[in-house]
């Protein structure tokens, strides 16, 4: 299948590479041109505009940053609403917020054309290793017509039903419920710590008992070791995500008391110079509140 | 090796059975006889006293329901504190809070008796199949000379150290992070449901991904299907275990706020006249709060 | 009016001299007996039991340190329950649990007796100006009868109704939005502190605007001096209220969530060892959530 | 003294009003120019652009509703900006996020301009009644020579200092202390009805003793009487300011849970269709939580 791509950073160039080595024809596109080069030597070709990126195949993926940066890249002059023709599929597969995704689909729709939603959970490695999970969320046929790509990116595809939005949520979800876990933990570490039990022998009991998955076993061991450098995700780009879920929960009424909880240990974070530390750093702000560490 | 067993409740029984059932000898007491007989059935021996069973082995287990209970068999005339020989251990089985594990070590201690807290992880069948923990913490001579005791309750033996109270604490708080974490299950799904996503469909994502244990795979599908009734953990009893994390936290300096978020959420389904459903029903009294039932 | 009075400490001393200053005849009893010298000498008559002050008058004011204490008054041999006539009175003037109330108010009516619950909203201070108030609740022929005890104590009488747990409610509420309050207040001046306001102006802001009253008045000032010694009410003191707080709104199913957050601040204050300090300390441990204090 | 004034809605309408009753010559701008004729009837100048509004006097003053307003006002071509000559000044009266001031306050800086932010305590009969504050933060020299306009609107001048995003922070913790203590009222209230207690009796309590200010007087009554409707600030406007408040604590690493709590309430409030009820409404989400409505 022919497909355009646009925004090859570190998420979107594995992705582009997925898609060729998965045996489609990929055309990608960048605002930094330099950035194109290792796609072309591994098959991809180069487009010179936005437009052509639009008009290359049966849709036009982007992985972009953030919604600023696909809110743009749709609206500006020469952009994708202009440029994608009647019939045309936006494939969105940033993480984006509901507000952005909601918008993106009344805007492609103004211009017969659809939005087809699908953030991808899991990080570059794991979409490399073909382990990541695609949430798709858009007009089933569509949907349907294209799942070819979406298999070729991920490992698995999980159908999010017709809205885009949906797809947006239960990627926003996911965090959520992860990073709410991971805010516990840290608090169940600083009381286990103050009656004096080995951080190891706790970890043990919830990894070895019933929370033996990867969630609890990898942010487990940062927060049993105390290590937060170098990041996985960082603080401030889990406070973006909490900020993404509660903007999510107040659209449709939906308070999130713990999503609150989680929210603020990242902001202590922050407040602490550790911004930059992984997200389970969390823990160590807990720690803190509980006169653990200085 | 003998031992004393009192405490024949639902969980106790299974105990003293897997016990028989190793090789030991087993004298048990009941407060109210006649749960003596399925046990004598079994090959245990009825003992007639807390002192005949405080006497009859190397150590006398007590499984009882609360603190009450414990403190009134330890303090009371003709209770174990009066009964237990000097060098004598009390293996303290239940649930019980920081606070009086504190106060029994002490009292234990004042007579020249040893405690030992080895509260069990895990549901009465779980313990009958052999994959219960026991987390045991106490004097590491005696804890070593008992543990063929532990072992045969239960599959794996953690050692939480030397204070009893250690054991006490990460049993609270083994239960605070899965109460917090079925919280957060229920705001996700919340989250999700009101943004149109089937609650199946997210099930899927979280226990295929990150959160492929036990935690998750149980209560997301209580979770995921509405279902709150017969109950694993009712909600009351839940509050009980939020609230001895609380305490926990309270002795040592700790604050919890992701355990105040599971407490109330527990307070608000007993408001609402759910304390007798799973306390995975705090997960409808966050559809409460997001309008999605009355 | 006779009335016996049980339990001089600071806050007794006061009540009871209030008592004779109004003209009523006293006849008081303490534990330790030395605290009775400087009521006797202001016109008291000493009591040489329980029994005798429980029938000294028309009813006995009890106003001691906590549930425990008061509990054992009236249940010990040669208690309250014992010693108080059919008919008799219990005015009960501290600050108790609402689980306490009701068990008073059980045992009371089990002997024919009847409770009248009544704590004082205001310090010794404000009780020996005249300026407290007293909330009463109980059965209203009662408190109409004994209505002179209570306007001789407080400058203001306030009527909760027949149900002496609804007088102790009133009391725990009356804390809880104090305590509230102040974590707010702490919260509000972390805030503005961050973006270089002077305390001093953020307090005369909230003073002279919307909040002119006693509360932020007194409790603004510490925070904006962060001056938390000496304290009236501690840190610890404070624990103690929201716990009754908490307790009280669990037992009627009433989750109470600004009230977790008080809470969390008290606990993280005694964690860093300031549980001795004004419990508007919290203000402190807010600040150090912030980055503001080590 | 001559000022020019952009953004003549309720608000900007009275602030108006008062710069020329209080002997200033205002040359007022609108978007849309039919809000114009109230006010050159009372003796306004019709401004035909921005560029004259900007030019007309000593500063010109903006009352716009929004961020997304007032950054379009001053960036948009002819915007402010533009218009504005060197060493003009920027009265900036809405309320704005802090960043949005932030971006404001830089944004004339490049220009050679001053901004002054100078938010307004006080509904619009307050200003009327010359009884509002206003908040005046900005370059010392500007404030001083501008010091007549602010005393002509407001009936208190609080000055914040150098940097207008200090005057912004008062303005947005000003509510948010106001925000937070409805909240806590409300979880008061719905406590002491479960014991019995009438709402106008809890509200003597309150406000004849340690809370007696307008923010428990009036909002107080709203909770006692349970009346809503209509409603002085709505629940979504209530909300907007729990954003800005959050994202001002964001911003400089300042946790706010007791915000979260209030947020919460009002998006739960929202989510059972009350989003243009009272804020106070708070209390009736509070009430539901704990079983009082349905």
């Amino acid at each position: 299948m022919k497909v355009g791509f646009i925004g090859l950073g570190r998420m979107g160039a594995v992705m582009a590479r997925r898609l060729i080595d998965g045996g489609h024809e990929v055309g990608v596109y960048n605002r930094t041109a330099k950035k194109l080069k290792p796609l072309t030597d591994h098959g991809a070709k180069a487009m010179a505009s936005i437009k052509d990126a639009a008009n290359f195949g049966a849709a036009v993926v982007t992985m972009l940053t953030d919604d600023a940066a696909v809110l743009d890249m749709v609206t500006k002059a020469g952009g994708l609403k202009e440029s994608l023709p009647k019939g045309g599929v936006h494939i969105c597969a940033g993480t984006h917020s509901v507000a952005a995704i909601v918008k993106l689909t009344k805007l492609h729709g103004d211009a017969g054309q659809a939005l087809i939603a699908s953030p991808v959970l899991g990080r570059p490695e794991v979409v490399t290793a073909g382990s990541a999970t695609m949430v798709v969320g858009g007009p089933p046929q569509s949907v349907e017509r294209l799942r070819p790509l979406f298999a070729a990116i991920a490992g698995r595809v999980v159908d999010a039903g017709a809205e885009p939005v949906s797809a947006a949520a239960i990627k926003i979800a996911n965090n959520f419920v992860l990073g709410c876990a991971i805010e516990a933990l840290g608090e169940g570490f600083a009381l286990t710590r103050k009656y004096g039990v080995a951080p190891d022998v706790f970890y043990g009991v919830l990894t070895e008992g019933l929370f033996g998955c990867w969630a609890y076993k990898t942010y487990g061991k940062f927060i049993a070791d105390e290590r937060y450098l170098p990041p996985g995700q960082s603080a401030l780009n889990g406070l973006k995500d909490a900020n993404l879920a509660l903007a999510a929960g107040e659209a449709k009424g939906v308070p999130l008391p713990s999503g609150n909880v989680w929210r603020d240990r990242l902001v202590g974070a922050v407040a602490h110079g550790e911004g930059d530390h992984d997200w389970a750093v969390m823990a160590k702000d807990q720690a803190r509140a509980s006169g653990l560490v200085k």
